[in-house]
């Protein structure tokens, strides 16, 4: 169990805390956080009485942990939340397709990819400044000068702009210039980073990893949460599996585990999972079939000479095709 | 290197193969089938020059086992196929629902249900009369009887009939009453039984095995195939992966992936895959969104009594509201 | 919950059970085996009071199924078994080594194995007649000649045979022939093969399945003990995981969890879960060191020249050193 | 290919390197580190011939990216790497155990269990100080405070430190403190810890990653060494499959592929791979007949009461019965 102080609690409401956790023959401990105190109850077996606890100055709730995610439960909060990313509602009747190249390369890549993906309906522009690669003699992004150009994109074609974020540094630099932070999937338990998007003053769009259960991913969305950041779009790019087919097999009953255990929209990357661009069509009109709030799909002009996962990038005209396709399904 | 033999050839014609595979320094193997005999050459590091062993008598032609699968091949049958299975075309235009219980428990419950899928749009009824069961304490099915009430439902309701053959000996007794022979995913490397299947006079659903690549499924689907049974329909059901917020993944890139390198057609189960009945219609939006050629669902009149996997059976008025949808998908 | 009916109850006394259980609110199956009877209870929500059952005649014991594996388990039958194949102890102090070719491919190469691996301490000789393949094109064995050839290995050399039975047909010739019937991977959850495996005269030694969760190798081991034969060995041999540095991930605390839940003995097949013969030997040490009771690997003596496996075939020389170094760490 | 630049280049070097590239047709991409440059080559196929490259000023060398792993690969440096850490070889011939809790929580519990372990022969301590947790309300780690005991514990037991760093930021502390900094398997892909675990002055043991291939693992051993730190340690501590047995599935045949591929030592983390403390010993020995360099065990003086994974740290006891058995298997 654990004791949720209040914002004003005191040094001293917390010791009161710890000693009447001592009486009652457990061990207490103090978790200090950016906007709160909490205390952990440990060596207690089964269920805590807690009515003692919660008498005390300076306390404001205790929560089973039992139950490992609370605030981005549905439980506590039935109903399911729309995100407003500027005009765009995340979560919102309409599914919403972000879509771009993996990597910013250019100028006149981006921008020609950017015009082009909103002319077929995006409304959101995604690319990599910083990139995590798992190889480090790859192309790692254009870095700050890449989040220079989202922000030349946004002003030129009035598309949002969501960008990966790889690390508590370049964190900052991404709030500034992105209307979404991406935390991609090699960082879903990267806790340090979680914390810091959950102070963050942008939403938050956080992918599943390859090996993470559901529970798992809810419960990274906590950290990110628990800090105050009640933002949050979830993402499902497929998982880690022996299956050989697809670079990572995209398991779209996660969509249907989400809502059903979490108040937050979620969205689905079929690029990362089928790695090939011709399965990306079809996977994306089952995640807008199975329920998703949106996708997120990777479109080049060039994709035979992009710096990054080329081979998964829609050619232009696949992308046209594939904005008809969701649209005749949405209706 | 495989040599097939034409199905006229003797013993001596076979010897004769053998003998130049030896001159040309391999080692030839007969292989005697039902329908035909062929000789496996090995020993050879690379391609083999076969225009000497396809001017011998009685040779047929040469398979190269660098690709795997051959008769099942897209390659080599660049048109998909349609199965006919009375007056239903799988793989036709309009995707096939094959939908009812899991096991045939009595005349009433089977009666039941086929009048309900019936009225609602099914085109077949599923229901098992041998079941393959984790535990030898479950319960294992009716047997002949269950395939009695099984033939009592088609003469009644019209509907054509698909069930499961466990073992060499009830594939008899299935071929008589069915009118599509089911394989099930725990058999789907039994390879005694799949060439049983492949001398049936009836169609054969085989489904995916829960840890077997699209390319396993394909080799089954030859050794089906290899013995004269070209009628075959593939069914992805789920596979097993760390993932626990369904029973298996569904692996709807599955779909592509057979489109993509045979030309049978495909279903998709989500109710085994799911494991749970408030998947089943999302699921199965997605399945004929992704490009399946029909879906096999599991319904029960009354779940909660159900013999055998009740908790992922639909309820009939489900069966109704996932038929609606489909129907407006498939448009 | 189960009802077992004595060996020698009537008709009656099954309907009687069936009556009191519907008296109870409940349904009940009949179940007949080949030994004795069982009925299902279904319908009941949680417990069901057994001692009203338990008073009518003819019954013998009720099982809960909530423990779904009941006599291979360690909680009915402490002691571990050991199971005597002519002199050798499976289960006993020594661990066994089985030791042979995947194929048997002709007398010439049969003998010549068997005489090496006998030298270097190998008490059991083993060698496919029956060959489960991927491919309808690959080399299927040489079927009964292969028996043969495998009885006169034992006539001259005096190792133990054991060999797979792929079907309900071979199995009959398996029997006669073999000192260990094996029941492949393949096969786990082939429930007819395994039933009749539990009716034959001979120890059985069954594989994990690619994806077999432990619960499901011994419910598998429950179908061939619930029919009468209790000398089952069990043998890990690696599952199917994302991993791909080897063909298969060998699971070491298989044999751990086997051990802890059932009486049965336990060998490790290093050579199938790896692929490559380099991992053979320090894998083995593992599996000994892990507390296997014995391995089963594969040797051949032109592994270059095998019909199939050779990859993963150990030379001779190799499986001296495997001999030796097993010994030392045995001792 | 990556064109390597000198630690001397200047700004000039590189962007003739880049003409030079774009002359050959293809498109060069600076890569710019702390102690080098590189540049990346994009858009060849196949590969490059890097004569006229290497001719150039200020180029210190090629790597063809097809291979992609360099400075980790046996192939370049075929001899075994042994890391000292004070006089504990890592790598040579005696196995190394490092032991203790989990988590640091009290000075007298981290002595306390320190003396325990070093008097049954462990030669490093392990505790977290900050703990990577799944719940934001799980307890994190004693964080300076944490370090400070295990500062106190060498100097009065004489044993070596490892301890984990978790971000960025409390890596340097880590590095003060330590002997051996930990980079744990939810880190094992990020990338800017592994940069800066590069650029430290203490070896650093790193996890694999619940879903990481060998090759990816390497791959982020890569990019550590790549900075200039060169004294890697690798640990196997289970891989997430859908076996449930165990908390994590032990894949002690990585220890082989590592062994095969790189220079490093590895180590084996029988603890949190089984998750259960029953299991500890026998995989211990498992990992020392396999061929590890060594173990990393949880060890808790009391363990019903651990702050973390008690469930799966040894009795005091039971450690002395691991340091036999796996004496007894190294000599």
């Amino acid at each position: 169990m654990l004791v949720i102080m209040e914002k004003g609690a005191t040094e001293a409401h917390v010791k009161a805390v710890i000693r009447e956790i001592e009486t009652m023959g457990y061990h207490g401990i103090s978790i200090p956080g950016i906007q709160r105190t909490a205390v952990c109850i440990v060596g207690n077996q089964g269920t805590v009485e807690d009515s003692r606890l919660l008498a005390l100055e300076g306390v404001k709730e205790t929560i089973r942990v039992t139950k490992p995610f609370k605030l981005v439960s549905r439980e506590t909060h039935p109903q399911s939340t729309i995100i407003p990313v500027g005009d765009i509602m995340v979560g919102g009747k309409q599914p919403v397709v972000m879509a771009g190249p993996c990597a910013i390369e250019s100028e006149e890549q981006a921008l020609g990819i950017a015009r082009l993906v909103k002319r077929y309906g995006a409304q959101v522009f995604r690319g990599g400044a910083f990139k995590p690669r798992t190889s480090p003699y790859s192309f790692q992004g254009l870095g700050e000068k890449g989040l220079k150009l989202l922000k030349k994109v946004r002003e030129e074609t009035g598309l949002a702009i969501i960008t990966e974020a790889t690390d508590c540094t370049n964190i900052e630099l991404v709030e500034q210039y992105a209307d979404i932070i991406q935390i991609g999937a090699r960082n879903m338990q990267n806790y340090s980073l979680l914390r810091r998007a959950g102070r963050a003053t942008k939403p938050v769009l956080l992918k599943r990893g390859l090996a993470a259960t559901i529970e798992e991913l809810l419960m990274s969305a906590e950290y990110i949460m628990s800090e105050g950041n009640t933002r949050i779009i979830l993402c499902e790019r497929g998982i880690r599996t022996f299956s050989d087919n697809t670079r990572n097999t995209l398991d779209l009953s996660a969509v249907l585990s989400i809502k059903e255990n979490s108040h937050l929209p979620v969205l689905v990357d079929p690029s990362h999972a089928a790695g090939r661009r011709d399965y990306v069509i079809p996977l994306s009109r089952a995640a807008i079939a199975v329920g998703a709030n949106g996708i997120l799909v990777e479109v080049h002009n060039d994709p035979l000479h992009a710096l990054s996962d080329g081979m998964q990038s829609l050619y232009p005209e696949q992308f046209a095709t594939l904005m008809k396709e969701i649209r005749s399904l949405a209706v």
